[in-house]
């Protein structure tokens, strides 16, 4: 009997849906190596799967705690600039998206690695002399995340180990060790507005080490480097001869006493792969425009990295081609006025939140210099309620129905992260309700009777 | 003296460029570890880059003819829809995209599977009794090949194999070797309008087969499986307990006289990830929107595989928000005439090419039934002066400036794949050159003198 054939159940029609498991005749006619065969079903997640771990997620959704009906939730926790609606977009970038559309140009497969006309105009627009581009130093990808897997997959291999900020972004660590990457935390100092511990970063590179990932402007800490220390940081990438992954997607964003000097345009010699996108200065993360700048004037990724990102480029293909078209447009006509109007109103975030964090017993806020974030120190000694800055987050939020992410999100324990896009009432709304929540579980510390007296 | 102090170059100016490389003095006094680093740049590509490899791209991109400089190009080569022109999307899909811009609401952030809204409108559009879906079965990607790319990479790891049809597909090699899978192939068989050799396919299983792939309509073969084919492939899952991928991107695209039978339908026991997208029916294939339908009644996923999708997800997000803030009036409002015209259109071009090609001595098209290939097999035997597919289709472009796919891109020597998509005049135009090419190079084959004089 043909082992092929269909077999029919009791009542003799076909069926409809096949319900083939076991019992079928004739199996020992069946070719083939049935020793190999699986008697039953097992069908178990990949390691990769296992491994890749969003520790955001993770502790997020394991705080189980309702929010105070009486109180409307405020979440300075998302790190999404259009979820209150007050910073949409320019009108030039959703005209440029318009006319993509509309031309018809744009439905069909770009090259993996994006046009060649938008990835020419990213490399002009990013262009200095410092740091020459061309469109063959542009790949553009599903986002800045995606530039970053790329950069990551290109460079290091399982078991080597990659330098990464603390606190710092946690995709780095999910993309690396879901491909069996180390990853080595070097410490930023919030003394020192978060700038690297030098020392300690130079400490931990080994043989092993693959790439330094350095993140300027910074999420979660809103700092920005210095030309000074950025040259501090490429110099010790000179030395023991470490390329830099340098994920610039908060590029620019810096408030007007800062100033942003991307990472390429200081050095000659270190190679530097450089991840940005459209995602946080033109206000539309959701577009998943990112892209890789390779600088690289000294040969020293040569062809083969180059030729190894764009043939990972292949595995999935590139972002949505009606971004790409209208990449063009988005650089050169989004007017100055609306980067201006974003930054002077983080700013001015910024500022009223630190300034009233500040005031508050027990937290010490860091300034930021740019980004969206604003990093708030919580002197847990002040708070012998809470084991830490989860339950210490996790508490505000039962309590006022404010929502900040615990710094743990960033491996930075006893901080926690605002995010200062939100409107400026809620914003306001939010700082009161973390001092009254601060007063009522503020503590003097033993020893420091002093300090309470105040 | 402090290493991390920058050092001046002879003209004493602040260099503008920092170009410390070596002889930077108390490097003794550098701390850490120094035996460990590098004493010189070696930056190389990972394994993972190296091992991904794209047929197509090194066949193609190795072909180092030029055309005919007397003849236009016509390129039957390229499996997009869109590139003549003459395949534009619907309107409506197009006012879809503009609604979603226009409404402001999707610039943000997406969850890694997809919004929760047009997860439910696929989940919705793809529901039938005999294959229920809810929100929770679908995970929307970029594109159909980070659908393939998260399925293959939940469901095997380094070490495992799958299998995959011959001819095929090349993604699903290129995806699995850059993840350590091995790769067997199974047989489709051109006398039965490729369907799959059942026998072969069983022999290949063993204990470390992860999945099966099963491309139904397929690419390269344009070959729609018949309902009892494939419960005879659902047999053969079933009864070694190998979970299927189910690539459909090509799903309802089969002309009128075939049934597109989506493999979940006729299985309620065989635990399949279909994975479709709005690539070839919606002729939008550059807007990467694409998704993972998870079918698992007999709960053998589970939770884990699941959970595996998401977490994978969230290594680099999913699709461009604006296409899925479309998708609802995309998938609804989409007239079935624009569906209808589309099938009427490749069903008349697939008529024509099968037509013009059966006719030419040396050629063996197969008639294809949907998708929007059909592949010829070239009886080699007749064009000695060719070694192969590859040097065919090569000589074919100098001389004709037509270029096929040689089907040894898809692993199947021999052959070559025709792109039906193209305007009816330059299909036209392109079988009669291939009719010219083919007769002045057809020679009888030695003890063939009988067909040679008819």
């Amino acid at each position: 009997m043909d082992p092929y054939m269909i077999q029919l159940h009791d009542h003799g029609n076909l069926p409809s849906v096949l319900d083939v498991h076991v019992n079928i005749p004739g199996r020992s006619s069946v070719p083939g190596k049935m020793k190999g065969r699986k008697a039953r079903w097992s069908v178990r997640p990949s390691d990769m799967s296992n491994k890749t771990f969003n520790p955001i997620r993770a502790i997020v959704d394991s705080m189980k705690v309702k929010p105070n009906p009486n109180k409307t939730m405020i979440a300075l926790s998302i790190g999404d600039p259009t979820v209150f609606g007050n910073l949409p977009t320019d009108p030039e970038v959703t005209r440029a998206i318009k006319d993509a559309l509309e031309s018809g140009k744009y439905n069909g497969y770009a090259p993996s690695t994006g046009y060649l006309s938008s990835r020419e105009e990213v490399a002009s627009y990013y262009h200095c002399p410092e740091a020459p581009l061309e469109a063959k130093d542009v790949i553009l990808t599903s986002g800045c995340s995606q530039a970053i897997e790329l950069c990551l997959a290109v460079l290091a291999n399982p078991g080597q180990n990659i330098l990464v900020p603390r606190p710092g972004f946690s995709l780095y660590r999910t993309l690396a060790e879901s491909m069996g990457i180390e990853v080595k935390p070097y410490n930023l100092l919030p003394e020192k507005f978060w700038e690297i511990d030098l020392k300690q970063l130079e400490s931990l590179i080994d043989e092993k080490t693959a790439c330094l990932v350095v993140n300027n402007p910074s999420n979660p800490c809103g700092s920005v480097f210095s030309r000074s220390h950025l040259q501090k940081i490429l110099a010790v990438a000179a030395r023991q001869c470490v390329p830099i992954l340098a994920d610039e997607i908060y590029g620019d964003m810096v408030f007007s006493d800062s100033k942003f000097e991307p990472l390429a345009t200081l050095s000659s010699n270190v190679p530097i792969l450089s991840c940005g996108g459209l995602a946080k200065r033109w206000l539309v993360p959701g577009w998943r425009m990112g892209w890789i700048l390779i600088h690289d004037r000294r040969d020293i990724f040569g062809n083969e990295i180059r030729d190894g990102l764009v043939k990972l480029s292949q595995r999935i293909l590139g972002p949505c081609t009606l971004v790409q078209g209208a990449l063009k447009s988005i650089l050169h006509r989004t007017p100055q006025e609306f980067y201006h109007n974003t930054l002077s109103f983080l700013k001015s975030n910024a500022d009223l939140c630190y300034g009233a964090l500040a005031a508050i017993p027990g937290l010490r806020p860091i300034r930021p210099s740019g980004a969206m974030y604003l990093m708030v120190g919580i002197e847990m000694e002040h708070f012998p309620e809470f084991e830490n800055d989860v339950e210490f987050t996790e508490q505000l939020v039962a309590e006022q129905s404010v929502h900040c992410l615990p710094a743990t999100c960033f491996e930075y324990p006893h901080f926690f992260r605002v995010v200062i896009t939100i409107p400026e009432v809620m914003m306001l709304e939010a700082c009161s309700r973390i001092q009254e929540f601060c007063e009522q579980h503020y503590h003097c510390a033993e020893g420091s009777q002093e300090e309470c007296d105040k």
